[in-house]
């Protein structure tokens, strides 16, 4: 029997099967998402995928200490920076930073390799670092392709829009910060209402903002309205995107706001944002080089700050096109750099972050959808502890997608079902199933099958496993259109999580003060 | 700088940098395929992502010698079958064969655990076993998606271009087997026409049929007018699926066909076909399990027909829904199977068959390509030896599709570039790069890209980078209607290669005397 008889064969049986009795259980199973079936941060149960050996790893350090050293860092236009460097022991010359062999590394020592970023309702919490790994949406898209297809700025109701189904989906564990910029608030105010919404209409841990200090302390100022003055000085509650600007740069506005988050003791996530062949060489272990480079200083100088500052390894390694000089992903470079970077990582004792659901593609079609499965699939390999960027991302990050965004979760949920591993009791083994079933018979009503139908295999909420007849009965949709169809039906059942009274109350007096005390600005 | 800044302050740069030179890169970089950029079977320098430990094997290992022990296995309608058991020891009962612990095992000592599949282009000739990886097209599809979106039966025009676009494929190593089923010819005469196009559409290696004991004869009499005798006596040029019947069966027809191959010394993939949950216990161990107890009864069969005969530990293993009782595919089970799989055919010392980009969508949507992803990344990553289903599924492997083909073919250019590994050498270190470029300026001009631009990243095919507006500019075509593009390109400038024209003759002379020799059946 080849495979293909087998299928065609299946096809009746399948299809009769589904008439009898599948026509309720679809609807269950497509309803999705909801608090309900919220799920925990991944706590990982397979191994690492690994691609370096010792010698490869101990090649990159050896070469990331050599630029800190000859090379050196720039830190411009912040002489704190500078001067917390000198009193380190490190060689300031002008901007730039070189720094002693093993310098940042010592420094590192301070930085804890596993944390807690609370959130407000404590089930949400999640670890950071460890076998664990949480997705958070998309971060920073200015334009959305909204539910009627259209390409447009993104609004502050875009912005609502996003937190409430990242606070829906199940497998999003983080609200994530600037799901999409809400570009019909004025920039200088934009912070207030992003945190806001984060703080209001979702209870998972969320992101800090990062395009000025005074930004960063009003993040700061309204986590402790949210959650208590005390609170806040001892735990972690909030996390933020520092990116160098590579090739070697940190400037000041990513300084001063990583001082703010270090002093107050919340997270930091050190990036170097890198389209290999424009802001690191062409070459994956040249690419693994120069991030190791930029984050041992940019991390190291979170403990400068404060030592012991919750602080995240971070990469976000794309190519471009050496044709158009377009960022391209998905392609098998950025997913080399990811498994070589959580290495470096993990050796470094510091949380990683990398990866998401990552694509260049326009149009939630094909595309998306193999560049972002590529590059997912070596996010959760490697051990990516924070994953930005998880859902919604189109366009090279200029547009959040709301199909996409629902397709992503799926697919999320795939990977966290894949990091769960191999279930080896005896349950697992099914020893009882076989010897029941025995040769030349089927599974489909033995005990064993009963007793484990309902959990035994991921469910799919955007995928039709349909015949052929029925999905063309049903309107030949595309995977886009019953995303489409799956978003606004979330977003129609959305409920906002309790809030104490009180908290909202002092939380919108404090934005409305903030805007009140300056002029809008739009630049 | 957040991450979506640089990406949208990139954007206008990208744009003038792409108006300047690039639409000759384009043009030049979306021709695609063609013979000249041939890939040969993929030699991996990366390791095996590995879901199971040590002991977890070894329990799966004893669970499938009770299988074989207690439960058995049945070969059905074949005495002389059950004669070979008797005779090397099994305790036969019926057409239930009881295998003594260790018999299978202590058989398959005679199993190469790498051999060379003969093509009549030596440089077309693959490795199977060990580190390498051979891509073959889709197999067995009654219908095809075709290149005006229509879905209907499959013809003998189908057949060919599909054999044309795998030998135009630079990442398709193998012309496959039934890669559609030439609806339009008899089914007692199809496998004469398909073997002709195989061996004179194409010059890469190919599979034999399997739907007869006489039509494996008529594959070996084939083989050996375009080979020589002598040299398919010697080595092996054919390699030919073999299912079995899961749970714990293999048929008349399945068996007859392996007794023709194994004779001749010509491989067989030995797969349970397997929809766990109806096929298999709905557990990744429970699946494991029961594969490796029919491999080892199949497998060990061959060696019992000829020692020495080429076999392979094949699986293929998606699961049902649990709702519909249809087919999934993509999802995280199956990923588990394959990770297993390739472990316990490593430690049976077998080349292993597995995976591929399957897809349960209907038309080569994002599902299409998120479950197609999924799956070959389990594939590259897991180490099979033989892929099969690598390019062109559809629908649950029901149709063939001309554009899905196509975008596979692109990913697993991105499966062979990553399995290439990160390149350590001084140049893929790319110190001077850096040293030469420095802090805040950038590396499109250096030395070193320079000297890499060309080879340095994966090349999409299918992908586009451009910018939002040249795409809009460009039609907003989806990744399918680029592919469809592509396949009708490709399809324009097939030229068959070269062969000896007294072969051909022969070969032509064979089908027609073996066609005239029987009556038409299409059952």
């Amino acid at each position: 029997m080849t495979d293909s008889m087998t299928s065609a064969e299946d096809t009746g049986a399948r299809r009769g099967r589904g008439e009898r009795g599948g026509a309720a259980a679809r609807r269950a199973a497509r309803a999705g998402g909801g608090p309900g079936g919220q799920l925990t941060y991944i706590k990982r149960q397979v191994p690492y995928y690994e691609v370096l050996g010792e010698e490869g790893l101990a090649l990159i350090e050896a070469n990331a200490d050599t630029v800190l050293e000859e090379i050196g860092i720039e830190f411009r236009d912040d002489p704190e920076a500078l001067a917390l460097w000198k009193e380190a022991g490190a060689d300031v010359r002008g901007q730039r930073v070189h720094f002693p062999k093993g310098l940042p590394r010592a420094l590192l020592k301070t930085a804890p390799s596993v944390f807690t970023q609370h959130a407000r309702n404590p089930e949400r919490s999640v670890q950071i670092g460890g076998g664990a790994t949480v997705f958070a949406p998309v971060y920073g898209p200015p334009f959305v392709r909204d539910l009627q297809a259209n390409r447009r700025y993104a609004t502050l109701e875009d912005f609502h829009n996003f937190v409430k189904l990242a606070y829906l989906a199940p497998s999003i564990h983080h609200s994530g910060g600037t799901v999409c910029e809400p570009v019909d608030v004025p920039v200088n105010k934009r912070h207030l209402d992003m945190l806001l919404a984060h703080m209001t209409l979702s209870d998972k841990p969320f992101m800090g903002s990062v395009t000025a200090p005074e930004r960063a302390e009003d993040t700061v100022a309204m986590a402790k309205l949210l959650f208590g003055e005390e609170f806040v000085d001892r735990n972690t509650v909030t996390i933020s995107l520092i990116n160098a600007n590579s090739p070697m740069v940190f400037d000041d506005t990513m300084l001063g706001a990583a001082k703010v988050y270090a002093r107050a003791n919340q997270a930091c996530i050190v990036t170097p944002f890198i389209l290999a062949g424009a802001m690191s060489p062409v070459t994956v272990a040249g690419t693994l080089t120069q991030v190791l480079a930029e984050v041992l200083a940019g991390a190291a100088f979170t403990q400068l700050v404060r030592p012991g500052a919750p602080v995240l390894f971070g990469t976000f390694a794309s190519s471009i096109s050496m044709q158009s000089g377009a960022p391209t992903f998905g392609t098998p470079e950025p997913s080399l750099v990811s498994y070589g970077a959580a290495q470096l990582a993990r050796r470094l004792g510091l949380p990683l972050r990398t990866g998401g659901s990552l694509c260049a593609a326009k149009t939630p079609d094909a595309q998306a959808a193999y560049e972002s499965a590529n590059t997912l699939n070596s996010t959760i390999l490697c051990g990516a502890n924070f994953v930005l960027h998880s859902a919604g991302w189109l366009e090279g990050g200029l547009s959040a997608c709301y199909e996409k965004f629902i397709m992503d979760v799926d697919q999320l949920g795939v990977a966290q079902k894949l990091a769960a591993g191999v279930d080896l009791s005896e349950n697992g083994q099914a020893m009882d199933a076989i010897r029941e079933v025995g040769p030349g018979s089927h599974y489909l009503g033995c005990a064993h099958t009963q007793a484990n139908f309902q959990s035994a295999f991921y469910r799919s909420i955007v995928a039709d496993n349909n015949s052929f007849e029925q999905w063309q009965a049903e309107g030949e949709k595309t995977a886009a259109q019953r995303a489409n169809e799956l978003a606004r039906r979330w977003l129609d059942s959305y409920e906002p999580p309790a809030l104490d009274p009180g908290i909202a109350e002092s939380l919108n007096d404090f934005v409305a003060r903030k805007k009140a005390s300056m002029p809008d600005a739009f630049t």
